[in-house]
C-alpha cells in the first residue's frame, strides 16, 4: 500500500490541457508536491501544466510507481494492459462507469481485475476520488485545486470512504472547518481490488496514523476485516451506510456491492470494539475527539461545570443515555468550590457556576476546572461556556488548567456563533474538543471500551 | 398575559446608573421601544439612561402596566407590597436568590406569592431573564444591549424557557444565526405564579405565534397543561431537561422544582402530540422547520435527490429510523429523469444526480426537483447539495422550482461551510430549512401527526 501513499513517480493517464477538466486538475494537484517524475499522458498534447506530456504509457522513461487513470471506462482495460507491459504495478482508476452502472460496467470492471491479476498489479477504485496524503501534501484526485489549497493540514487521522463525490465534499468540509489534520484520506469507490482491510492493515503499521474514520456501505472481506481489526490497536470510528432495508437496496446500485445485514454487522462491529457513528459529522466529531484525546484517559464518572443549570441537566440526561454517570465530588473538591461560591450555594455535580462567576468573574472557571481535574473521583470533565467576542480573548487564560491534563475534557459552547470557530482554533490545541450540541459532547466522552 | 407582552407603561425597580449593571441594561433595552412611560426607580438617582428616575413606586405618576424588579431577593416582597398599593398588577421578578437557593429563598419566594394573592397580582419569575417581544422590539431583560441589537427579527416562533442563563445564550445564538424570527421569547425561571400553561393559553390566541418551542424541567400543572395543549392547534416542540435520574435530581436544585417521572411524561407527551427534542439546537432545528413549513404538507413517502450516492443511502437509513420511507417514483417521473441522465443510468429513489449534473450542469437539479414535486407519490423532498462559493450564486436559480410548492422540502449541505449561512439566508425564504447533518433533516421531515 505504501506505493499508493508515497509513490516516487506518477503517470496520469487521461491528463488534459483544459483547466476545466478533471484530467487537468489531477496533474495540477499532484504538481504541487511532485515537481519531478510526474508524467502526464495524452496522445494529443505535448505539454500539460508546464510538464512535458507523453503520448502513451509505452513512451514513459520508467515504469512509474503509480498510474492514475482518468479516461472513459471503456478504454481502461486496454490502458491497464499497457501499464502491465511497462511494469507499472499500482493502478488508481478514478473514472466512473463500472459496476455502479449495471451489467456492462460490471463486465468492464471484471476485465480490469483480469488484467491486474495477469500482471500482478494492485488496483484502487474505480469510481473514486483517489487519495490525499496530508503529511506530504500529495493530492492524487481530480478535485478542484482551489478547494483544498491553503486548507490541507497534516494530522493523525486517516479516512477511508467507500464513495466518490461524498469523499470530496467531506474532505473539503473537514479541511475548511479545520476539524482535524489529515494523515491519509482515501476514497476507495467500487473496491474492485484494494479495499478497506488493505488500508486498515497499512494504517496499523503507519506511524503517521493514530485514529481511523471509515464510511462503508459493506465490508468487502469479513474475515480479513476481522483479522485487520484484531491487529489494530488504534481507535476506529465507522459510519455504515445501508443499515436500513431501503438504504441497503440503494447501496447496491451505488457502489455495486450488497450492503451487509444490519443486525449481523451490529453485533459484529460491537465485538470488534468499533465506535459507531450514524451521521457524517457525528463521525467527524467522534474522530476529532479521539485524535485530540490521544494519550488521555476517560472514564464513567463525569464532572460538569456550566454557566447554566439547564445545560448541566440536559448534559446529565445525555451522559446517562450513553452509559456515563455524574461523578460524586470529593470533600476537598466541595470545599474548594464552596470557597468560590456565595454562602447559600451548596456546590454539587453538575456544578452550576453562575453564582460564582457573578461574584468572581470568569476566573471562577479556572478554579472549578482545577478542582475537578484534581479529584480522583472525576474521570472526565464536561465544560459548558457562554462565548462571545468579549469573553473570547480571556478564554485561553481561564481555561489554562486544562493544559496537559491526563483526563479527557470536552467543551460545549453557546452564545455568539461567530466566535465559535476562533474559539475552537485557540482551545482545541489544549487537547479539548469543542461541541455545539450538548449530546454530541456526551457521546464523545462515552467512547472507549475500557470503562 | 397580554399586559406582560404588550404593556403600555413599565416601571423598572432596581434601575441603575451604572452601565455595567443589569439594572441599567433593563432600562436601556426597554428604552429602544419605550421612549415614553418608562419609569426607572432608584432611591438615589434623578436620571437613568436619560429618563427621569423615581425614588419609589409610590412616587410614580400612574400604576404602570408592568413592574420589572431587579433588586436583591430580600427586598422583593416589600417592594411588591408597594406595587400592590399603587395598583400595579403585573410583576416580573428577574432577580435570583429564591427557591433555587434553598429553604430561605423558598420562604422568600412564598412571601412574594402571598403579597401577589393579597393584591390580585400576577408574578413572572423569579430567577429569570424576562421576555423579548420580537414583534414590538421590546426587550424586558437584563441581557447586554450589544447582544441583541441589530439581530432581533420579528417572526412566528414563540419560545418558553424554564431557565435563567440558558435562555439568554439561547436567544442570542438563535438571533445571531438568524435561525428564526421571534414572536415572543419568555424566560419563566422559578415559575412562582406564571407558568408554561399561562403562556400556552395566551399563544393559542396570539395571531403572531404559529410555532412554540419549550424548554421545561417539569410541568407546573399537569391538568392545565393538558387542557392548554388540547386547545392549541399550533405545533409545539419540547426539550425536557431531567429525563434521567441524575438529571432530574440536578433539576430540583436548579429551578426549585421536581422534574417529572421520565416514563410517565414520555407517554403523556406522545398523547399530547408534542414533538420531542433531546438537545438545544435539535429543538431549534425542528422548530424552524415547522415555522418554514407552515401551510405545507408532508407525508411518509420522501423523494431524495443528491449529488452523492452515499448521502442518499445514509438519508434512507435515517428516514426509516424515523418511520418514513422512500417514495416509489411514478412512470412519468422516471421518464423525466431518464431524459436528463446518461443512457446507462436507471433512475430510482434516492436519485443519485451526479451523472446528470456531469452532463447537464447544476440545472439538472431544477429538472429533478420539478419532477419529484409533481409526483403524487412523493409527499416530501430531501435535497442534498454540495455547496461552495462558485455554486452559491446559482443556487436560488436552480432551486427555483421549490418556490411555492405545497410539499415539505428540506436541504442538506456539504462542502465549504463558509457559504452555508449565506446559502441559508437566500434559500430558507423559499420555505425550505437547511441542515448540516443528514439525520437532522430526516428527523424534521418526520414531524407531524397526520401521517
Amino acid at each position: 500500500m505504501d506505493r499508493f501513499m508515497n509513490p516516487k513517480s506518477i503517470a496520469v493517464i487521461g491528463a488534459s490541457e483544459d483547466p476545466q477538466k478533471g484530467g487537468y486538475a489531477i496533474v495540477s494537484n499532484l504538481k504541487e508536491k511532485f515537481p519531478e517524475r510526474l508524467y502526464p499522458i495524452n496522445p494529443n498534447a505535448s505539454e500539460i501544466c508546464g510538464l512535458p506530456a507523453f503520448r502513451s504509457v509505452g513512451d514513459l522513461p520508467e515504469p512509474a510507481d503509480l498510474a492514475v487513470i482518468f479516461i472513459p471506462a471503456g478504454g481502461v482495460p486496454e490502458v491497464m494492459e499497457a501499464c502491465g507491459k511497462k511494469g507499472i504495478s499500482r493502478i488508481m482508476i478514478q473514472s466512473a462507469g463500472f459496476a455502479e452502472t449495471g451489467p456492462r460496467g460490471l463486465a468492464l470492471q471484471e476485465a480490469c481485475v483480469q488484467v491486474a491479476r495477469q500482471y500482478g498489479m494492485r488496483v484502487w477504485g474505480p469510481n473514486c476520488m483517489g487519495m490525499v496524503n496530508g503529511r506530504t501534501g500529495m493530492v492524487a484526485s481530480f478535485m478542484r485545486p482551489d478547494i483544498w489549497r491553503g486548507h490541507l493540514k497534516p494530522g493523525t487521522v486517516s479516512l477511508i470512504v467507500q464513495s466518490g463525490m461524498l469523499s470530496a465534499g467531506f474532505v473539503i468540509q473537514i479541511l475548511k472547518e479545520g476539524f482535524f489534520g489529515l494523515s491519509k484520506a482515501c476514497s476507495i469507490g467500487n473496491r474492485c481490488d484494494v479495499h478497506e482491510s488493505d488500508l486498515l492493515e497499512y494504517f496499523a503499521e503507519d506511524p503517521e496514523t493514530e485514529v481511523i474514520a471509515l464510511y462503508l456501505e459493506s465490508i468487502a472481506d469479513v474475515s480479513r476485516f476481522r483479522r485487520a481489526m484484531a491487529r489494530l490497536s488504534k481507535p476506529v470510528v465507522l459510519l455504515k451506510g445501508g443499515t436500513s432495508t431501503e438504504g441497503a437496496k440503494a447501496a447496491q446500485s451505488h457502489t455495486g456491492t450488497l450492503a451487509g445485514n444490519a443486525q449481523l454487522t451490529e453485533g459484529f462491529l460491537r465485538q470488534m470494539k468499533i465506535h459507531r457513528a450514524n451521521d457524517f459529522f457525528e463521525m467527524v466529531d467522534l474522530t476529532r475527539s479521539l485524535a485530540l484525546w490521544q494519550g488521555k484517559k476517560g472514564g464513567r464518572g463525569v464532572g460538569i461545570v456550566s454557566f447554566s443549570g439547564a445545560s448541566g441537566i440536559v448534559a446529565a440526561d445525555h451522559l446517562e443515555r450513553h452509559g456515563l454517570t455524574l461523578a460524586p465530588l470529593s470533600g476537598e473538591t466541595l470545599r474548594t468550590l464552596e470557597a468560590i461560591f456565595p454562602l447559600w450555594m451548596n456546590p454539587q455535580n453538575p456544578v452550576d457556576l453562575w453564582p460564582a462567576i457573578e461574584q468572581r468573574g470568569l476566573h471562577a472557571y479556572a478554579a472549578a476546572i482545577q478542582a475537578l481535574l484534581s479529584d480522583p473521583q472525576v474521570d472526565a470533565l464536561y465544560l459548558h461556556l457562554y462565548m462571545d467576542e468579549k469573553i473570547l480573548p480571556q478564554a485561553v487564560d481561564f481555561l489554562a488548567p486544562l493544559k496537559g491534563t491526563a483526563k479527557r475534557a470536552a467543551i460545549w459552547l453557546m452564545g455568539d456563533p461567530q466566535c465559535f470557530r476562533e474559539f475552537r482554533y485557540r482551545v482545541e490545541p489544549l487537547g479539548v474538543p469543542v461541541f455545539t450540541e450538548v449530546g454530541r459532547g456526551a457521546q464523545a466522552l462515552s467512547l472507549g471500551s475500557t470503562f
